[in-house]
C-alpha cells in the first residue's frame, strides 16, 4: 500500500473520524524499520541533486497537537539530509512586531530558497487552529471590523489557498503533513513528559489545559483539511499513534514528491566546459607536482 | 595530542609556514575514523543539552579557501546532530542592499538564537580577506574617505575583536575555523571538480582565477589569525587536506567547547513540579482508557 496515495486528503470529503491514529496500512513494524535508511539515502540522494538544480524550492510543512511527533519528524527524518539545504523554522505566538503585519508576513519571509527545503514546524495554518479555538487572540491582530467569524474562517483558508497557488507559480513547491495522533496516545506521551526528569522542561500547565480544546482542534484541522488540501498543495494525513510509522510514512512521501519534481544536475555548456578544460592542464601540473 | 590545544592559534605569534595542511597529529586515519562515530554522539547529546538549557548561543565560523572542505564539515559533522538545533548560513557576495549597510550588519541579522549553534560558512571575516585582496571591491562599500589601506584593514580587524567580545558578553559563544588546505591538495580538488560531470555546476572560472592570489590570501589570512585569536574566541588552524583528519578534528574540538560550557536540563521548580503531578492523575486515566 503506497502511503503517498493512500494518506493524501481529499478535499471536500475529507472526515477525520474516517482516520484513525494507529492506523499502520498493514505495514509491519519491522518491515517499514528495514525499508528507512533505504528511502532517508534517496532522500539524501534527492535532496542533492535538488540543492545543484536550484530551481525549485521546497516548502514542507508539519502540523500536529502537541506531542504529535513535529520535532520527531525533524530530528529523524529531516536530521538525515544535509543541513546546508535545509532551513528549519519554529512558529511559536507571533511577536508585537509580527502582529503590526499580516498573518502570513512572518511566515512568508522565512520561505526557503530556490534549491532548499524549508521546513516549517507549525505555520500560518496556526491562525485558523489555535486563533479559531481562542477567538480573543483576534483582538491582538487588529483586523478591519469585517469579517467575524465564521465567515472570517472561510475567508482565511481561501487567502491560504490563493497564497500558496502563487507561490507554486513561482517554484515553491508545498507539501503538507498532519501528524494525526490520537487524544490517547497524546495522554501517554504527555505522562512521560511529566514523569521523566530530562523531559520535564518541555511542558507546561498551558499544554495540559489546551487538550481540553481537542473537539474544536478536530473541527479546524477537518476544516484545513477539507478547504486547503489542493493538487498543488496536497495535505497528508499521517497516522501518528506509532512513532516508527509516522517517519516511515512521511520519509516514503518525501521522496515520492521530489522524485516527481525529477531535480538534475546542472549540465554545463560546452563553451564553458571547453574553458575550464583549457585550465585543467595547469591544475593538473601543480596537482603532481 | 589533543588537537583542541594543538590546534589553536596563538594570536601574535602564528606563521603559517610553520603549519603544513597535511599534518595528522600523529593521529592514523583508521583511529580517527573509528572515534567520529562517538565523538559526534557525544555532539549530538551536548547539542540537546545546549537547547534544552537555552542560555548561549555559539556560533561556528568556518573559513577557507575554495574547496578545503567548509561544505563537507556542515554535511558530516553539523549534519549528525539535530536540524532543529542549527542554523547554517553561507555568506556570498554582498547585495545591493546589504551594500548600504555596514559590513557586519547582514551576518549579525544571523546571529544564532539562544540554545542553537549557528554555523557561518564563510563571514565578516571575508571583509578582511577578499575584499582586502581586491581593494577595488572597497568602492562599493561607500565608506567614509580615511582610514585607507593598510590602516583600514588593522581597524576592521579590531572593530571584529570588538563585535566579538561584545557578543561573549551577551551569551554567544564563538569558535572559528580555520580549514588549512595546501596549494597542491587544492589544485588536486579543483581538478576533480571539472573531470566529474556531477561536481561541474560546483566551478566557475573565476574560482580558478582566486587562486592565483593564494599567496595574498595567505599573508590577508595570518593577519586575522594573529589579531582575532582571542580567549573569548579562539581560531582552530585545521589541517584539511585530509577531509577525514578535518572532521575528526572540528568534531573533537566542537565536542570540548560544549563540554567546557557544561550545558545542563532545566530543572522543573518544586512549585510548578507539584502543579504537574496535580494534572497527572487525570491524565494516567486516560491513557489507560
Amino acid at each position: 500500500m503506497n502511503p503517498t496515495k493512500k494518506l493524501r486528503a481529499e478535499a471536500g470529503k475529507f472526515r477525520l473520524k474516517d482516520h484513525a491514529g494507529d492506523d499502520t496500512l498493514g505495514i509491519n513494524r519491522a518491515q517499514a524499520e528495514k525499508e528507512l535508511p533505504e528511502l532517508l539515502l534517496r532522500l539524501n540522494d534527492l535532496q542533492e541533486r535538488f540543492y545543484a538544480e536550484d530551481r525549485h524550492a521546497l516548502l514542507i510543512i508539519l502540523q500536529g497537537m502537541d506531542a504529535a511527533g513535529k520535532d520527531g519528524i525533524v530530528k529523524h527524518v529531516i536530521g538525515a539530509v544535509n543541513p546546508a539545504g535545509c532551513s528549519i523554522k519554529s512558529f511559536k505566538a507571533p511577536s508585537t512586531k509580527e502582529l503590526e503585519h499580516d498573518f502570513l508576513w512572518r511566515c512568508h519571509a522565512e520561505f526557503p530558497e530556490r534549491g532548499r527545503l524549508g521546513i516549517f514546524n507549525r505555520s500560518y495554518y496556526e491562525e485558523a487552529l489555535i486563533v479559531r479555538v481562542h477567538p480573543e487572540y483576534l483582538i491582538r491582530q487588529k483586523l478591519p471590523a469585517k469579517p467575524k467569524p465564521p465567515e472570517l474562517w472561510e475567508q482565511r483558508l481561501q487567502d491560504i489557498r490563493h497564497f500558496e497557488s502563487y507561490a507554486v507559480h513561482n517554484g515553491v513547491r508545498i507539501v503538507k503533513f498532519y501528524l494525526n495522533i490520537s487524544k490517547k496516545e497524546q495522554a501517554s506521551r504527555l505522562l512521560t513528559r511529566i514523569d521523566d526528569p530530562v523531559r520535564n522542561w518541555k511542558i507546561t500547565e498551558s499544554d495540559l489545559h489546551e487538550r481540553t480544546y481537542w473537539k474544536e482542534y478536530m473541527k479546524a484541522y477537518e476544516a484545513i483539511l477539507n478547504q486547503t488540501s489542493t493538487d498543488q498543495a496536497p495535505w497528508f494525513v499521517i497516522p501518528a499513534d506509532h512513532k516508527w510509522f509516522a517517519r516511515y510514512a512521511v520519509s516514503r512521501i518525501l521522496v515520492d514528491v521530489i522524485e516527481g519534481i525529477d531535480p538534475q544536475y546542472p549540465v554545463t555548456v560546452a563553451s564553458q566546459k571547453r574553458k575550464l578544460l583549457k585550465l585543467r592542464q595547469a591544475l593538473a601540473i601543480e596537482a603532481k607536482s
